[in-house]
């Protein structure tokens, strides 16, 4: 399955478009920019929503659900949001279409069918949910409103790729409202922790933890939290956000509390969201030449099972001796395919799940049973072992675990390895337009000096770490003084 | 909270009406015909999606995910389907808005961002989904393709009711492709009893399941199976469908397959979907003139339990007994909310969980731990019990059950009172115009005496009874001679 597939070396952008493509992930389709996200991306994405959908309801949230659409009128309301978004609107204008009277069995829009109001195919949910919490919110007992929604958004980008950025994208967003500033700083910052978390845990998948500079900012944002993310080609991958929206939607759409002493406040406000780009995060950071490679929390077949046999008889032997094993692995949760079809020789069967990522595969003949033994293969160092067939079902899942581990270390490694200090401007170019990699520098502060080198390097500042130390120094790019290193990295 | 609620009998519509709002399940948002789905009314959404998605893959269904949008060449392929919905597509033109320049701080659509072909807002997602599965499909090794989808769309209706009939819904929708003609009509006959069993199992809703004649047919269908319930006014409710596509969407995007005999053959097709209008029934079914009542495996907080006391001490000792009771309540699966708030009085809990439907409340005041004992409240029959309060943890789970089963019989045994045979069109327009309900009839079959029937009583044929029996009579609008009765209703 591999053959004719794109090394990493040779094009790595074409390498993952081709991975997202060929181990059934997703495909584009007819509708410039969209995905098909096909059934084994989704699987994985179903099991990324889950643990992120239990995260949040662990830390208190509910799920609700608002309209696609906002009215020209309301989206407009706050005014930096909505001009941070107007130029990728995709926007509804009619509500009918007609047979076309010039092309017999084509349909055109019913001129007549024109909206009064244009809707806004929603980029992005602040505006119609502040607009609906004005109603919800009365007093500092409703507060805090912990609200998430699970959703498709629609940002119309000029360059797609899949996964990556594309039109429309599948996503949450979470949406809170909170009597004091403290509490809704807390509220993004919990939330930079749980996507963190998730990130690491999960994803395995080390992620360096900042602020946004100005620059950066989501659009009607105070502050912006974000987890940033490190690929294999050295390029930086934003993974998740979490913004401190302080007063501002509050104050568009006059949503006030009266507060225990009875005096009426505005609320306070957090928004926070992953997308189904963390799939193009996931894909990125493991997988290799061979194909993809799952971490096991998130792989839909966590163990794939190949009975090797000649004759039926051979194969009944095989079945007989596995199906146990089977049911075992599944005792303990683990997902577990028995690939039993006869359409396809074991070979292809093991490049299918090698080239799909699933993290153990299991391969039991004839010779296997005289022996007591089964082959084990792990997917992340393509390495194989003999099992004794009588504990391969405790060896399994602590194989399991020992990959999730493995794989988050190793990209652990690479990250390291890949984040250097900097302290002049020639370093800094050097490092960018080599290897790439996080490259941390001194920076005067200034969007001045943040545009300038983005302009000459196409680096941004990915993001002002959480725990960064003061340590006086100078700008590289200035020379003015400075009084910590910034993240720096070409970005996705 | 019943408060200034409306009765069923005093108006039907309006009691509906208020009951979604005040007990928090949804509301009308900003946009025309959208709505907003509440936390509360999300929550049972999410237990339908979990156990509908649970059938789905027991079945051999996969997830996916298709574009929200549909290019209008693509939407008009089939031409059935287009021209039946073609009346209700909201529809994108532009990509992009700008500033206003004669209104300061107002956007307006950017007239150079029109699109070349206009995007259809998806109503329903055969178009582009039969024009992915081109791609996906070749050989018969590739049949069946059995997926789902859970997604949002939009019907322009111009006369929407929260859940019931909104512009924009959720749902989910299921597109399976097959090899041969009898797969795709048992395809479509198990997804229908999926549908009848997780309807009367788990929302407690008895149905009808049949055959739509055609002017009732889905458009592109060659059949459309359906289920049926009976609301309390006597009007049905279409609740689920499932269609048997025909060869009619591979023909209009050229979907072929290659035969194991190495013939070039047109694929088989079905679709089918249940959606957010599912609340609607769910509520509609069971609730009374005190707000919701919920079966329990539907139920978000199956038990309430709601400490009695006037001190302090009193709170310790109620929760000491108490959490234990929880906790084991839990540990059998049972999701139980312990409502010790003290911003609201025990009186304001006891209607609060009433109005929202919660299966049983538990209430534990100073004098129950004397003696021994916990008052047990059950919200279907209003009734009150006292119960050892030793035994409670054992006692609840089976009350659970049985309070699911008297739902689904009380709800059957009103069907069956409200299911009548007629043998004139007097006795017909009679029953229509009066009690309403199911009432059977001898139909000649013709489109035209369906249509006649539906213009003078407002009554539409629901469904052909998949186990009607032969019986030979004569059409009750023409005397015709007829073999079977169909059911006939007013209908949401």
């Amino acid at each position: 399955m591999a053959k004719g597939f794109t090394s990493r070396e040779e094009d790595y952008s074409k390498w993952y478009n081709e991975l997202v493509v060929k181990a059934d992930l997703a495909e584009s389709s007819a509708v410039r920019g969209c995905m098909v996200i096909k059934p084994y991306g989704y699987a994985i994405w179903e099991k990324m929503q889950a643990e992120l959908d239990r995260m949040f309801k662990a830390t208190g949230h509910q799920n609700a659900y608002f309209p696609l659409f906002v009215p020209k009128s309301l989206f407009e309301a706050e005014e930096k949001n909505a001009e941070g978004f107007a130029k990728e609107c995709a926007v509804v204008t009619h509500y009918r279409l007609q047979n076309d009277p010039e092309k017999e069995g084509k349909l055109r829009v019913d001129p007549n069918a024109k909206l009064e109001e244009e809707l806004i195919v929603r980029p992005t949910s602040e505006a119609i949910i502040w607009n609906t919490y004005k109603g919800w919110i009365q007093s500092y007992r409703d507060l805090p409103l912990l609200i998430n929604q699970w959703a498709n958004v629609v940002r119309w980008e000029m360059r797609t790729r899949l996964f990556l950025r594309t039109a429309e994208f599948l996503w949450q967003e979470g949406h809170t409202a909170h009597a004091t500033e403290q509490e809704a700083i807390e509220e993004a910052e919990q939330i930079l922790e749980v996507y963190a978390e998730f990130a690491e845990k999960f994803m395995a998948m080390p992620v360096l933890k900042g602020l946004k500079t100005e620059s950066e900012r989501f659009a009607g944002a105070v502050e912006t939290y974000c987890i940033e993310a490190l690929m294999q080609d050295g390029k930086a991958l934003q993974a998740g956000t979490s913004h401190f929206l302080g007063q501002n939607f509050a104050h568009a759409f006059d949503v006030k509390y009266t507060s225990k002493e009875g005096k009426e406040e505005f609320v306070w406000a957090t928004s926070w969201g992953v997308s189904t780009r963390l799939m193009g995060g996931l894909i990125m950071t493991h997988s290799d030449d061979n194909g993809l490679v799952l971490p096991p929390r998130l792989a839909p077949i966590q163990v794939a099972i190949i009975p090797i046999y000649r004759s039926m008889e051979q194969l009944e032997m095989v079945t007989e001796k596995t199906l146990p094993i089977k049911a075992a692995l599944e005792a303990k949760g683990i997902s577990v395919k028995y690939d039993d079809r006869d359409t396809h020789k074991p070979g292809w069967k093991f490049n299918e799940y090698e080239f799909k990522g699933v993290p153990v595969r299991l391969a039991v003949g004839p010779r296997d049973l005289e022996n007591g033994t089964i082959e084990v293969a792990r997917r992340d160092t393509l390495t194989k072992e003999l099992v004794s067939i009588d504990t391969v079902d405790s060896y399994v899942p602590d194989l399991l675990d020992d990959i999730q581990i493995s794989l988050y270390n190793k990209a652990h490694a690479y990250r390291e390895e890949n984040t250097t200090e900097v302290s002049t401007y020639d370093e800094f170019k050097d490092r960018i337009e080599g290897e790439g990699g996080f490259v941390l520098a001194h920076w005067d502060g200034t969007a001045e000096t943040e545009e300038a080198i983005k302009k000459e390097t196409k680096a941004t500042i990915r993001c002002i770490l959480l725990d960064s130390k003061e340590a006086n120094g100078k700008c590289i790019y200035s020379g003015k003084p400075s009084t910590k290193k910034v993240v720096f990295a070409k970005a996705y």
